[in-house]
């Protein structure tokens, strides 16, 4: 019915935007205008150039360090050349390890050898090209040679670590199995090490990712029972990018650390391997049952151990530097060639990626395409374009990190934003990124048509959110790890997106020998539809960024977001008091003892600390303030100023973000200088937001604690100070 | 550590009560010989009889009919008498199916032949009887030969079909299959016969019932893969008991319905079979993936179908009438001999039924032999004590409701209340009952102390609920159906409790041949604590409610119970309203077909009608002026009355819960009397409180609604009237 209905809603949602409202950061003139050239270049996109292409580059395993990899690079090379870019490839030399030596081995109290060796699958030839496969591993996890009991330890996350005290269980000594899912993988090897455990295996668990979702491959998209899950294990929230220049470019003559004193490199042997390899291990286990929410899939009782399975665990690495090509591609601005707007996608993969990362690379090459060739046509963008394909980001997001740290103090003067991509497949579509963004990507969104329903791309999000009974507006999510924009946002204070579709496009080949363009177009986003639509969102961000007459950052949505986030923090902060007071009262009834069922003893319960309070007027103050601020600013219409003031402010603008930077970073991890972003210490990917603060909370470190309150303050009061700025700019 | 307490604990237990309160319906006086009587009692009671007596009775399957059923009967007579009872045997002719022809066989795409047959198990050498085992079937599955597409149906219960009307799939001509649990099982087959299903298959799923739980028999108590739990599916919501003689006694001469007017025996062929055997049909089903709440613990994408599996089931039943044996053992009241205290236990059992029901049944004998060899040495109860042993509870509580139907008048006169046990394990004491009576049984829990802690059942139970945040109060849960209380309250009036320990000795053995005394003494209670504690407990109401000055029922408790019953109904009334407003809104906003993936069709979903208000004032009104009288009673010390007073008094409080009944039942079922309490027309066990209300509100049929508003306000009026009376008398 709604398709019938597609020609009239296309219509009518372009006219909302220019009958209603004009563009962002664009006077009504301009705005006209640019939103007819978005029209053309969303005309010109076409879908077959992604399907050819994917082909192409998904052909082949194509890691950091090989050959096809390095031919991906200089394909694209030529095809940005063809298009008008200006191009170069960025090459460092980065610590990539090659898996030598596996095995995993049950010693007792029954003997199993892991396969460690997913099936080729009938149909998909892709699967079939033998040893040119990357064998499944954890990159970066440390050399080893352990045997110990096994212990089964959940998702191996901090929750999971108190629930094993209560019950008693330690894991110092013994090797640990983890349930992949519920926190980003680095965090269990990480988590382990610093509990005791002397090795780390990480499986897909079929509730999670296998038959229980829904069909495997290849009957459908989901694990089949042999596919293992690559992937990093470097502790990326103490800092991402090369393991042994931390903080600077591993350029060919980089001053490097020793290997052995590279602190991200983990501490214990770790491995992921398949659920057909897990059954035989989790199945030896004795002991506890797991509580039920740690059970999975497997037709088996989920025990924990410690023993009688013991296991024999043996990693060895070929730890060689290889080079990771960056391609910088650029279209220069015609008005302000010295503001960039950075635009990027990895082009790694750890088999042939036709998911992950091809197909965010493929919308972003039509996307250049279309945005040169409109420029060619007299369209050109005012600000610089700079287009990236980077290396290296599965090891650990190395490319780029080492392109940003080469060309920080460039970047701090010219970057004006960094869009990102990645993965995309059929679905919704979910931006994350700065705050003062939000603004502008609500307006693109809406003017995005959604490929199946007709309606646009927020429309669509709203349906299912009014479905949950969730947000009635379109919202960005906060950004933690992940992906390439980390050491733009999060070291370089560079204001970033990060976008894609999904959510219909399940499946369970992601970092499998099955992410493949016959997965791919089978089940991820057949006739790439998705693919057409994130360049087209994409697109539109970029061309509104580069041409936009005021940069169109909006303060107002950022400030109600982290007046948001300190309110949770303070809730935190009471939940923890309140569940303290409760667990207290509990103890002192001896409730814990009463209920205990004598055939399953548990750990006696202790008294815990009361929760302190603490001063959080210095961040309620200074947020009052910004609110004034923030509301004389928004008052004044920007678009309207003369040309000169309206540089000023751009001038302003582009740096907004730097300001959200301490150059001292959070505690104990330097690198990481964004005050109202992270990624968790102990989440990896997941973020926390007004990190300093909220992490000192869940850690109990009250005196830490209220001194972040205080560097908080001081970076909000700074911000402050810039809006201020702006107001004086433009009054 | 609270063991070294235990005495002293006892000591202060038995001290609060004395000390702080007199037992209710005792004077002060009274009550001190009552609770050193109740002392002696507790003192007397020996685990040892009751593993003996197990032992002995569930040595060989004994459902009715067998000649070891009859043997155990004899027995227990033999054991009644010589403690001084007066004993008989009270025999009905009941329909009972024995399975003839058992077939289930996968005919397309594979083919499969389902084994229908349990494994005997190491170690456990009553598992090793061989035809002596009753194979697995459902009693009252009408026989049939069938063959149809199959569909899985999740657990079969009213909310499965609307997801599935959801999905566009009927399953008319077909044969489902359900999940055990999620309802009582004869629902399933029920609501498949209505919503024109041809068959019924029912497994137990390894979630909710096999190794997901735990070890399977016999390394663990949880149910291995061959287990198969047998059950009735006669439609017990419309009346239990012989299915030929509804409403009145299967004596020798009674006339009979033709079988195939019997309306209690299901339409549709029903069989329940193990997951063992589930697994190949499951598997073979393709179409849509099950939505993710109801895949279950098998290794295999659960799908929903239709077909392409195609089963073959056939079923014949040899319907014979078999002979139900009721012992019935009597001590005659030294005070009141007109004034009877029933208490019950059914002695048949599918297979061993060490657990169920032979558990509970070692218990009341223990406690009758106390209570008998008290009154020898001189405390002879007041009142009549009538001893009961049910013959044919689990195809349909036939012996207890013939019986009941066969002495309805003289109960209605004498029965001052019935107390129930059935199969008991180690953990938590549960007791649910008539809500007059919950005063008094929270009094006796506080004096029986908990055999693994030392402390109160009742504080043990509050630790509990005070850990996951309930309830800070002793309280009894309404009755449904499910065992022998629901002739006596359901049909006839009588106060009812029935209780028992649980929650730590959960198991897979419920109805299948591994229910031994080897599994019960293993997993269920090893030394038969709890089997004494349920002694203990059940004896120590007996002898409050046979010894009482003024029978203990309390009516301000029963007051604010029922009143929350109202609430909850009217409750329930707004949330469908407030459902059918959003869900009404989203149609509108065309919400759920915006988010509806294409690859995934469902049904257009369509405008709900609107819930209308009704008027709830009758209740509302005749509770608050039950509160005002209520109150009133509640102020008068009745056991200061004088003797003819009292006299009076309990001739009125034994037939209050009979006020509560309506002569013409609940629509569409006369057999259900009781307007406070019934088994769920579409749950079966489960309880609807103020069922003629609620489930005219749940099935919208909002003129019954109102029409049942005003019969139960009727009823209450009625009520209140009663509670005048006894205030007439007290004054």
């Amino acid at each position: 019915m709604k398709n019938k209905l597609l020609p009239l809603l296309l219509l009518v949602g372009t006219l909302t935007v220019s009958a209603q409202e004009t563009v962002l950061g664009f006077s009504k003139k301009a705005s006209d205008e640019e939103l007819k050239l978005e029209a053309a270049f969303e005309k010109e996109l076409t879908a077959s150039n992604l399907d050819d292409w994917m082909k192409l580059m998904a052909a082949e395993p194509h890691w950091v360090g090989t050959a096809y990899g390095e031919q991906n690079v200089k394909w694209m090379e030529k095809q940005f050349k063809s298009w008008g870019y200006d191009t170069r490839i960025d090459t460092y030399q980065v610590l990539f390890p090659y898996p030598k030596v596996r095995v995993l081995e049950l010693t007792a109290p029954t003997k199993y050898s892991a396969s460690l060796k997913a099936i080729p699958v009938e149909g998909d030839p892709y699967t079939e090209q033998g040893d040119k496969l990357l064998p499944s591993y954890n990159a970066f996890s440390t050399d080893g040679d352990v045997e110990a009991d096994l212990v089964f330890v959940n998702y191996g996350i901090p929750s999971d670590y108190e629930e094993l005290e209560k019950l008693g269980i330690d894991v110092k000594g013994k090797i640990v199995i983890a349930k992949y899912y519920g926190s980003w993988r680095g965090i269990k090897p990480k988590l382990a090490a610093e509990k005791g455990a002397i090795g780390c295996i990480i499986y897909s668990d079929p509730m999670d990712d296998g038959y229980f979702q829904g069909d495997v491959y290849p009957k459908g998209p989901f694990k089949n029972k042999t596919g293992v899950q690559r992937g990093s294990v470097m502790d990326m929230p103490l800092y991402p990018g090369d393991v042994l220049t931390p903080g600077y470019a591993a350029t060919k003559d980089a001053k490097r650390l020793d290997r052995k004193d590279a602190p991200t490199i983990t501490k214990i042997p770790v491995l992921p391997i398949s659920y057909e390899d897990a059954q035989p291990l989790l199945e030896a286990l004795e002991g506890p049952v797991a509580p039920e929410k740690w059970r999975g899939g497997l037709p088996i009782t989920y025990h924990i151990g410690p023993g009688p399975a013991k296991v024999h665990l043996k990693l060895e690495f070929d730890w060689q530097l290889k080079p990771a090509h960056n391609l910088i591609a650029t279209l220069k601005g015609s008005e302000f060639p010295d503001q960039w707007v950075v635009r990027g996608n990895h082009h790694d993969a750890w088999v042939h990626g036709a998911s992950d990362p091809i197909s965010g690379m493929v919308a972003l090459m039509e996307e250049a395409r279309v945005v040169a060739k409109l420029a060619k046509q007299g369209n050109k963008p005012k600000r610089t374009l700079v287009y990236c394909a980077w290396d290296a980001e599965e090891p650990g997001l190395i490319g780029s990190t080492e392109w940003v740290e080469d060309h920080m103090g460039e970047l701090k003067q010219k970057a004006v934003a960094y869009v990102n991509t990645d993965g995309n497949s059929r679905g919704y579509l979910g931006v994350g990124g700065s705050h003062s963004l939000q603004a502008m990507v609500t307006q693109v969104a809406n003017s995005v048509t959604d490929p199946q329903k007709g309606v646009s791309v927020v429309e669509r999000r709203m349906a299912a959110n009014s479905m949950r009974g969730g947000d009635s507006s379109f919202k960005l999510s906060a950004l933690g790890s992940g992906s390439d924009y980390t050491p733009f946002i999060q070291h370089t204070g560079i204001a970033s997106l990060n976008l894609g579709f999904g959510g219909e496009g399940s499946g369970g080949e992601y970092h499998t020998i099955y992410d493949t363009y016959t997965h791919y177009t089978r089940f991820k986003d057949p006739g790439f539809q998705y693919g057409v639509a994130l360049a087209n969102t994409a697109g539109r961000i970029v061309l509104r960024m580069a041409n936009a007459e005021v940069l169109p950052f909006e303060l107002t949505q950022w400030h109600s977001t982290v007046n948001g986030y300190l309110g949770e923090v303070m809730k935190t902060l009471e939940d923890m008091r309140s569940d303290v007071e409760k667990h207290n009262k509990l103890v002192k009834k001896d409730a814990y003892q009463l209920v205990m069922d004598p055939k399953k003893p548990v750990a006696t319960a202790k008294m815990e600390a009361e929760i302190p309070y603490l001063d959080f007027s210095p961040l309620q103050n200074v947020m009052a303030d910004l609110k004034t601020s923030i509301d004389t600013f928004s008052k004044i219409n920007l678009t309207q100023l003369p040309a000169a003031k309206k540089a000023q402010l751009n001038k302003e603008l582009m740096g907004m973000e730097q300001v959200l930077l301490q150059d001292k970073g959070l505690p104990r991890r330097d690198w990481f200088k964004h005050q109202i972003y992270a990624p968790g210490f102990y989440t990896g990917y997941g973020v926390k937001t007004l990190p300093g603060v909220r992490e000192a909370i869940e850690q109990k470190e009250w005196k830490e604690a209220q001194e972040q309150i205080g560097v908080l303050a001081t970076t909000l009061k700074n911000f402050d100070t810039e809006v201020q700025k702006l107001i004086g700019i433009a009054e």
